[in-house]
C-alpha cells in the first residue's frame, strides 16, 4: 500500500504542514488518494500514541485529495472541508501509517470521501467521513 | 480569552504533538478547557490557510483535557478519543487561535464534549463535538 | 420551552414525516428554531427507549428549519442536509422531547447549525451538528 | 439486496418504531445486518423527499444491529448508539430504501460500524459512521 504511483508531473510542492508533520502523497488518482504518515515522535499525545488530530490531518488530507484530482497540473482544484468525521478503532504497530481515501458522492460545487488510516500490518486505525466545496486554486 | 488561568501545580510536560505544533494549555477546570495556537507559517495547507487537521487537533486535545480534569496532579486521567466531528465555518484573521471546550454530558466510562475555535476577534472558526473513554493514566 | 412563539402567518402545512411522528414547530425566527415532541408509544426502539433515530430526526428538522427561515410566507428557503451528526447523551424522563437549534455560521449557499434535545426537566438528551445546503423552495 | 436471508430463530418482535416507519430486518449476521423500507408518503420532509432523519434512523438501526448478534436468540445483546455521523449524497428513485451495515472495529464494551443506504438501482443515498456501546439486553 506504500508504493508510490504517483504521476511525478502532478507532483505539487509539499504544503507547509505536510512538511512539518511529514506526510507524503504516494498516490492521486480519479476520486482516490494514498498518504503515508512515519510514527514519529513528534506526533505523540500525552498518553503517549500519535494524537488524534494527526489521524485526523491524514483523514483530511487524503479525502481533499481524492475529490481534487485533475489530470492536469496547470488546472489546479483546491477542496474546503466543511465538516469531518473520525472514528477511532485501534492503536497502531510498526512504523508507518496509510491513509487512503476515495469520493463518494457529490456533484460540481460538493463532494464527499470517506478515508481510513491502515497500519503496517493493514490494521484499520481510524475511519472518517467528510463533506467538502470545490474551489478553483 | 488567551489569559493564562491554569493553576501552575496541574501543568504537565508537553506532549511531543503539542510541542510540534505550537499550542498551549491556557486554563483547565471541571469540565471545560482552553488551548491557545499561534497561526504561524508551519500550519498552513495546500490553499495556503491553517490546515483543518489543526483544528480537528486543537479541538480533539481541548476536549479530552476538559473531561480529564482532576485537581490533582498525582491522579492523571487520560482521554481516548473514540469520535470526533468538527465543522469549518470560517477563515481567521490575527495570530492567534484559542480553542475552548466543555463537557455536556457522560458518566465514568465515557463522556461528551464540544469545543470552539475562535480567532483573536473572537469569531467562530470550527465547531466541535466528540466522544470520548476515561483511563487511568 | 414547550411554549409556542411561532408567529401564525409563518405556519406551513405540516410535512408527513412531521405528521406521522408527531413534532410540531413551536418556535422559528432569524437562525433558530425549536420543536416539541410527544414521547409516543410509537417511537420506541427495540431496547424498549426513544429511537436514536427519532432525536436524529427533530435535531435534523430543527436545525434545518433554523437556517431557514426569511419571515415571508411567500418566500420558501428549504435546507438540503449535507451532514448530521448526533451525540446521544442521556434517557429522557417525562411526555415530551424539546429541539432547539441554532445556525453557528456559514454564507449564502451553505449553514452550520447546532441544535439540542432536552426533556421537560431540561436535561440534555442529544447534541447535535450539522452541514446544510440552503435552496428556495 | 432485498432479498431476505434472515434465520427465522432470530426474529425478535418488531419495535414500535420499525413497525411505524415500516422497515424490515431482512439480513441478520456476525458484524453485518440489512433492513428494507418502503418510500412511503409519510417519509416525506417539507421538500416532499424522504427525511433526513429516516435515513440516520435506518443507518443507526442497521449498525446497531450488525454489532449485536449473537446467533443465540436467548442471548440478546443491546446497543446504545453513542455518536452518529450521515452525510447525505442523493435522492432515491424506486419504491424501496435499503441500509447495509458492517461492523469496522471496537471490543468488548464498545463498537464502530458504518453503513450505507442504497436505492433500487444500487445508487448510494447516504453513508454513515457511528460508535455504540453493548449491553445485554
Amino acid at each position: 500500500m506504500g508504493k508510490t504511483t504517483l504521476d511525478p508531473r502532478l507532483k505539487e510542492p509539499n504544503s507547509a504542514m505536510q512538511d512539518h508533520l511529514g506526510y507524503q502523497l504516494t498516490h492521486w488518482g480519479q476520486d482516490h488518494a494514498r498518504l503515508k504518515q512515519p510514527i514519529s515522535a513528534q506526533i505523540m499525545n500525552r498518553a503517549g500514541i500519535p494524537h488524534g488530530g494527526l489521524y485526523a490531518t491524514l483523514l483530511d488530507t487524503a479525502m481533499g485529495f481524492s475529490g481534487c484530482f485533475t489530470g492536469d497540473p496547470a488546472q489546479k482544484s483546491i477542496a474546503l472541508t466543511l465538516t469531518l468525521n473520525v472514528n477511532f478503532l485501534s492503536q497502531p504497530t510498526g512504523a508507518w501509517l496509510y491513509a487512503e481515501a476515495t469520493v463518494t458522492g457529490g456533484g460540481k460545487s460538493t463532494f464527499f470521501a470517506e478515508g481510513s488510516i491502515l497500519d503496517e500490518n493493514g490494521r484499520l486505525i481510524a475511519h472518517g467521513t467528510g463533506a467538502f466545496q470545490r474551489r478553483q486554486g
